[in-house]
């Protein structure tokens, strides 16, 4: 398993000098990872109240100052334009660019928010004993849009999108349990079982992410996902 | 006991009728209590990046739509200029009128913000079997400006405020149990003893509310208040 137990600090510098690239899965014991979302501060009143309306994709960890690109809050000395892998870059709603370091696209008008993700409890799954698939194989969890609007917020608005994880069927309460005591991270699942009941089709053909593999047994787990803004 | 067990669209018809206009400690069993803070769009954006940095005293449960005074996520049909026994009216940071109808105040750049109450988590308590004294005697807990500071946004920055219940030493452990189960209504206590670790200097004579008074044996246990945003 690609287990990285450094500092998440540690981790940052790597992702500066672009040492790591990758998926974060598996990074950050113990400390929560969290997806973000930089806006123009036009914008940010809406996606502020869309976040705080929709608290289950969107638990909101750390909004920035109009123009700063420090999370004083949740990692003072981290600069949000370097120290992530990747970025895509929106331009009118249609992807731009993907760049590994954003300081050309920053200005002074943006907002940086950070959104708690479902990779922070992969480790108290992992502890509890649960096998975790996309681990084991350094690969990205799987996620759709559902059929579940989200509630809307001046421009915003948009399906609720889920990461799903196959999860033994004798490991489910488990599962939920050890996630519920996340709630910053999206907590316990929004649903077990059958995709259908959430507007997916084809539970191998993810719309984002890598596709699943189920061992004999193995229940489909959703959990709210931190891609809902993109959706 | 001035105990209330109706359903709070019952109690928000009285109020709109004029018939309650005191505080609503005891009122709406089982459903959480909210505190009521307004204002104009301008100043909207800094004030819910403010709750959303300091989540302990503002637990943000609603926030409606430019103009609307219905809190259609949390109590729908409710009208937040008349469901409220009281109101307090500032002009430039000024106390300016106190009211019991707020509708001759409503204009269309408004924006109502709902923040969880800790009369939510008084049920609790009393359900643990601990004796809230301002309950008993139909009064107002105790409230304070700490020497905690909030974290600022924008135009927004000041004190915390706590609320104080004096809490009987042996009870001290089930009340914060009790009320940590309600963290978007304070939650758990932000300190408990001595209260010029707060900064407070005579725990008789609190900022606003009541004075409480302590049985032998008691202990003042603060939780952050929903006042905050007015000190």
């Amino acid at each position: 398993m690609p287990i990285d137990p450094r500092h998440p600090r540690e981790i940052r510098q790597d992702i500066r000098r672009g040492k790591l690239t990758g998926i974060t899965a598996g990074l950050g014991q113990n400390f929560v990872q969290a997806n973000l979302a930089v806006l123009p501060r036009d914008s940010a009143y809406d996606f502020l109240l869309f976040c705080q309306r929709n608290p289950r994709p969107c638990p909101l960890l750390e909004v920035t100052d109009v123009g700063s690109a420090e999370p004083v809050g949740v990692a003072p000395g981290a600069d949000l334009r370097t120290d992530i892998p990747k970025y895509r870059v929106y331009k009118d709603g249609v992807l731009a660019d993907e760049v590994t370091d954003a300081t050309p696209y920053w200005r002074g008008d943006l907002v940086a928010f950070l959104l708690g993700c479902s990779f922070t409890f992969e480790w108290a799954l992992l502890e509890a004993g649960i096998r975790l698939w996309h681990v084991e194989q350094g690969k990205n969890v799987a996620m759709w849009r559902t059929s579940i609007a989200c509630r809307a917020a001046g421009a915003f608005h948009g399906p609720m999108v889920v990461s799903m994880r196959p999860i033994a069927a004798g490991e489910l309460a488990k599962a939920v349990t050890a996630s519920a005591r996340f709630p910053g991270a999206h907590g316990a699942p929004v649903h077990i079982g059958d995709p259908a009941a959430l507007g997916i089709k084809d539970i191998r053909r993810p719309d984002w992410g890598d596709a699943q593999e189920f061992r004999p047994g193995d229940v489909p787990v959703f959990w709210a996902c931190g891609v809902t803004p993109q959706a």
